[in-house]
């Protein structure tokens, strides 16, 4: 076997990556279990009419999609917005309305690779379906910037606008405002006089105020706590997909330069495609690779990210069992601990060990520490030693985080 | 559409049950890191040529395969041990030895649904790679009691047994032998006859006592914490997989009747099959659909698995300003508050929502409390309510376990 390797756009995440991973989606995790969101899990593959022609032609291409062993036409999870549709027509009578869910789960597109895109990537929505109302979307708001601001990001903007401020423009004069940013006034202003568009209508979008609907959203969001310096109306924001029919939202971190970190939307003519009758929904896209990305570029993470906070070392075979019983006290004290399991390994080898998987603290149990009833605590970080009773020890190591 | 649903042995998970999959997960999660071990996460997708001919025929015809829109052929995540192996040779630099990583991840199988199986489902492992001593394999059985204890379970038997107390007999012996419990000694014998082999070898067996090899384990679990009632030598557990070099482990719960609630052992000469050379290897695989099971017989998800402590209902327009602000009051002091967002709802429709998502209290802030500066506190499972200060609020709901 010579092709020992990943396909081209899936990744294997070794300990340290998939401990960041964990830390942003217990994180996350958390501030939606605070407003009352629910973990909803679907399956990955689903029939192929499910989900075929819900995302356009270039969805249709991307998608894996395959004939089973059954001779079932059958598709691989595209996004979560389609199967949360199925759910809700399927569970009509028991899903309690308003369906408040998060949703974490991977999701897989033929992308081009050479774009720097994945084929297999986690994505993480939070949506309330079956209201509409200005707490609705608030709300969204405030679990937001209550996220990004756990995460450890201190200067985040939530950009809002609202579908409806375009209501008279053609679909390819809102792409072309859209990309404002990126291409700059005068060539959104060319586009927009070829498309027979009135250049002067960019001029009065970027002079709009906040229309009252986002007005309402605004107030809710500050009593719900959101600080309104966060919320910037931004009324050339688009984001392309014409889905949405209220707000509009997109984040974006000061410093990370790569473009928005999430974004979302009020969309209520979507959840209801399978139910056959029009379900309101909002809801907001977690950018789970852009976060990590930023977060790593901000450093945020907090320290290593471990899952020991200590490894027993073992000083030789005659004295392993001592080792093995430290290792047993102090996990029953609560400390996680790593018992290096090789008693015939030199110290110099299992320092090393301890040094790679980034744990902060190594424990000598020598024969002299055994016949003073001590052990010696080594910050490997520090790069110094003390000698410690076993109680003291426990003291120290309870407050290094894992 | 007519076709609104999942595909045989595919499954939604609804709030209440992936609330309890998080909870098996997050427990066995926080078992694992307390000894060292770390996550891993492998594609969903490889090359089919990683994956064929590694679980035998009926391996390669209940893979899930397909030709990508590249043209190469690729295969559906089977298992975690194979990805496992392919991670330990693509990343031998860099990887510490030993490598201890835990797993949980789907897998997908075309399998008979008639025979009540699922065709994807989590697998849940945890493995120690590059070491071979009985200290190793004594910590997965530590890890095993730990893990069992920590989901709640109290009668639980971690049976062993030693793949080579089999070495003198013919594989078809061995599967013979396995079924002892299923049909008995008399019916082994008669199959052991029918292969050739003295059906007193089965009596033999039985009465065989504790191997070395199986002493020096259990000495060092001893060391480690575990309960040596829990372990149980059982000379004729085999289980089928011919791949086990050593020990071979399997656990029961005392009145959980499908079967065993996780297997695994040491394996020696199969981590090393893209390596190309021996790298020895013990693990254990948990049930992870039958301990939900179990649990759910024996009543172990503590309480109501719930995200929200607490319910902030609306009492009418004019107050849902004091509704608002009191929600993210409790917020802010730590307490997960769900609140019910549409101020138009009926106070009665608003508790029977609370009701259906199992939160256990619902807060109601009316035009009296409003004037005397306090809240009424509703304890739907009591069925009673009172009127509280809010700091006497945050106290009593702090008490209250999501």
């Amino acid at each position: 076997m010579n092709n020992v390797q990943t396909l081209k756009g899936f990744r294997d995440f070794l300990p340290k990556d998939a401990l960041k991973r964990q830390f942003v989606m217990n994180t996350l995790k958390d501030v939606f279990a605070s407003y009352g969101f629910e973990p909803l899990e679907t399956p990955t593959l689903e029939y192929e009419e499910i989900l075929m022609g819900k995302y356009g032609d270039e969805g249709d291409k991307l998608m894996y999609r395959f004939v089973d062993q059954g001779g079932r036409n059958v598709a691989m999870r595209y996004d979560q917005t389609v199967p949360l549709a199925r759910v809700i027509a399927q569970y009509a009578n028991t899903l309690p309305l308003p369906f408040k869910r998060y949703q974490i789960q991977n999701v897989w597109r033929a992308e081009n690779t050479q774009k720097g895109r994945f084929r297999e990537f986690t994505q993480c929505d939070i949506d309330t379906v079956g209201l509409k109302a200005p707490l609705v979307d608030a709300e969204i708001l405030a679990i937001i910037a209550d996220s990004y601001e756990a995460l450890g990001f201190q200067d985040f903007t939530i950009l809002i606008n609202d579908r409806s401020i375009f209501a008279d423009l053609p679909t390819k004069a809102i792409i072309a405002i859209d990309k404002l940013k990126k291409i700059g006034v005068d060539n959104v202003k060319k586009e927009l006089d070829a498309l027979g568009v009135d250049p002067a209508r960019l001029d009065q979008l970027l002079s709009t105020s906040l229309p009252e609907s986002l007005q309402q959203i605004v107030d809710c969001a500050k009593e719900l706590g959101v600080d309104r310096k966060r919320l910037k109306f931004e009324p050339t924001l688009a984001r392309g997909l014409d889905y949405y029919t209220g707000i509009i939202i997109e984040v974006e971190i000061k410093g990370y330069e790569v473009g928005s970190v999430g974004g979302g939307g009020r969309y209520d003519n979507l959840v209801g495609m399978f139910a056959g009758r029009p379900i309101p929904a909002v809801g907001f896209a977690f950018g789970f690779d852009r976060i990590l990305e930023a977060m790593e570029e901000q450093n945020l993470f907090p320290g290593e990210m471990i899952t020991a906070q200590v490894m027993v070392s073992i000083f030789s075979p005659e004295l392993a069992e001592k080792a093995i019983e430290i290792s047993y006290k102090l996990r029953a004290a609560g400390i996680a601990t790593e018992l290096y399991l090789d008693e015939t390994a030199k110290m110099e080898k299992q320092l090393k060990y301890a040094d790679q998987k980034g744990i902060p603290y190594v424990l000598i149990i020598g024969p002299e520490e055994v016949e003073k009833n001590i052990v010696t605590l080594k910050d490997l970080n520090k790069r110094e030693q003390k000698q410690v009773e076993f109680d003291e020890l426990v003291s120290l190591l309870q407050g290094v985080t894992p």
